[in-house]
């Protein structure tokens, strides 16, 4: 399940906004239209934001101010570390006179060798048969390959394993159906969607051993950014004695972030909530909304942080640091 | 807010699949009319259910088998103990040879009444200015005046309170975007919608001061079921130390069933998860839902079940027996 291809020095992409109705891809023109298709989520998941991030600096930076350049990509989505991640890489490359598309392909493989190994640790905390729930979407679609919350999965699949696997739709952007649903259905994965509200409800009948999500931000002591609604899913885990696994690439830890206090989150148009995806408004033009479109999950209700330098565990203010010895 | 309208023996619901966008009127013909408009929530709610069947059972079980006609409607919605309530006490009218419309109107204008007092009691429990949490629809739309979650809010409105409501749009049916939101931006109360895997990060906040829901069934030892996704909501406000408060009719209170276990879950179609509301499918054809209409709140996590006999704490097994003194 491909999101990106770069060919004959052209950048593709598969608009995830279109999905599960239409597979389009879209050859992206220039810096504008990278731009919004960041901002309108045409291209999400904090690791393939990244790799397209790269590929956009690398592609539209000559003759032009490359720092610039730099802090515009940055400032479409301001909570996923992966993207000014990537383009300082790709700023590095510049000052060091090194060649830019090259760096940027690099990115793109150290992510599928990451996805994969983050799905190997993953998958060893699972058995097969499990009853799994996932929220949002941290697949192939958000990454280049496996992906990392559902990693474990499409990796176990290959290896023969057989979750059951229970998808939460994700309002307001439903990438859980749209994306997550999608994926694991192509994949050959038993998947049963879920509104987002249903999750207690699976839990408490006993069809949930795990939960595995992604992560748009870790902080130094683990509290984690992720999709909204990922903090309530982390405490109706504790409160129902499941484990709750955060997977994501090294690079998420931002070691600058002491806290979740630190993470800022991005509130998003109401519009998103009341007409984006239905047929009529389902509020009056006059209803406020709000719509964060992250929430930060306290340390205290996270199991294991996975990553491709390994498996993390409480305290994870000491754990992360030790990955990296 | 009306929702049932009795005039010259002719019975009219406010269709309320069409709000927030129509409201459209529509009289109810025959028994297959009444019972279709149960099952599709044209009328929903389970006071507004009982007090409609209540009307239903009166006027089309002239000459036909009133036993059969209570059973037939009874199956509308298993979940809702005011269904057969309403129904039986109409069927006890006829068994003694009362007017039926009469013992109708008597349920409509006793639950009048009854809403008034869940309401007083319930604004004793709050302070103005608070930041209220509620789930689903129990307003003037569910029942017949007031309400009975939003029945505070409603009656502290008149009262000149000042309360902060966070409405969850509680999917796949979206009582609380299309119904919560349009009744209290009608009342002139603050209300903002969000989505509900939203209600961790508004209490994380700090803007919630208190839950309100509504019931559709309480066990005899305080175990509730109510609109799916009240489970996790109270799971959440006990996370943050926030009060739950479980709004309902005595009757409500079914003291034939022991514990939640006891109580049916509606299962209902998948199609409500992914196609209803939306513009397109949100999932492929092939792919599974899993759509459970209710959930049942553990009585440990509830702060106080509020009648229209009183305010019942834990334990509730003895409380609520208590009430009835």
């Amino acid at each position: 399940m491909e999101n990106l291809r770069f060919e004959k020095n052209k950048l593709y992409i598969l608009d995830q906004t279109l999905l599960p109705n239409e597979e389009k891809w879209v050859e992206i023109e220039n810096e504008k239209h990278a731009y919004d298709a960041i901002k309108t989520l045409m291209v999400r998941g904090a690791p393939a934001i990244g790799i397209f991030a790269g590929y956009v600096t690398a592609l539209f930076s000559k003759g032009k101010d490359i720092y610039k350049l730099k802090e515009y990509l940055d400032s479409a989505r301001p909570t996923a570390v992966n993207l000014s991640w990537a383009t300082k890489r790709i700023v590095h490359a510049f000052e060091s006179g090194g060649n830019l598309i090259d760096e940027a392909k690099a990115i793109h493989n150290e992510d599928i060798e990451m996805c994969r190994k983050i799905s190997e640790y993953g998958l060893s905390l699972l058995k097969d048969g499990d009853g799994i729930l996932t929220h949002c979407n941290a697949g192939e679609l958000a990454t280049s390959k496996y992906g990392t919350g559902l990693g474990p999965l499409i990796l176990g699949k290959e290896k023969g394993y057989k979750f059951h696997v229970y998808s939460d739709e994700t309002r307001p952007l439903l990438q859980g159906a749209r994306l997550t649903s999608y994926e694991l259905e192509k994949a050959g994965i038993d998947v049963t969607l879920i509104c987002d509200n249903m999750a207690s409800y699976v839990m408490k009948e006993g069809l949930i051993n795990a939960v595995l999500v992604g992560c748009d931000r870790v902080a130094a002591n683990g509290d984690t950014a992720n999709k909204i609604g990922t903090s309530g899913v982390a405490i109706l885990a504790k409160h129902y004695g499941i484990p709750f696994y955060v997977l994501g690439p090294y690079s998420t830890v931002d070691f600058g972030c002491k806290t979740g206090n630190d993470i800022e989150i991005e509130l998003r148009d109401g519009e998103e909530i009341k007409k984006m995806f239905y047929k009529k408004p389902t509020a009056l033009e006059e209803t406020k909304c709000l719509n964060p479109a992250f929430d930060v999950t306290d340390n205290s209700l996270i199991t294991a942080i996975i990553t491709d330098k390994g498996i993390a565990k409480p305290p994870f203010e000491k754990s992360l640091k030790e990955l990296l010895k």
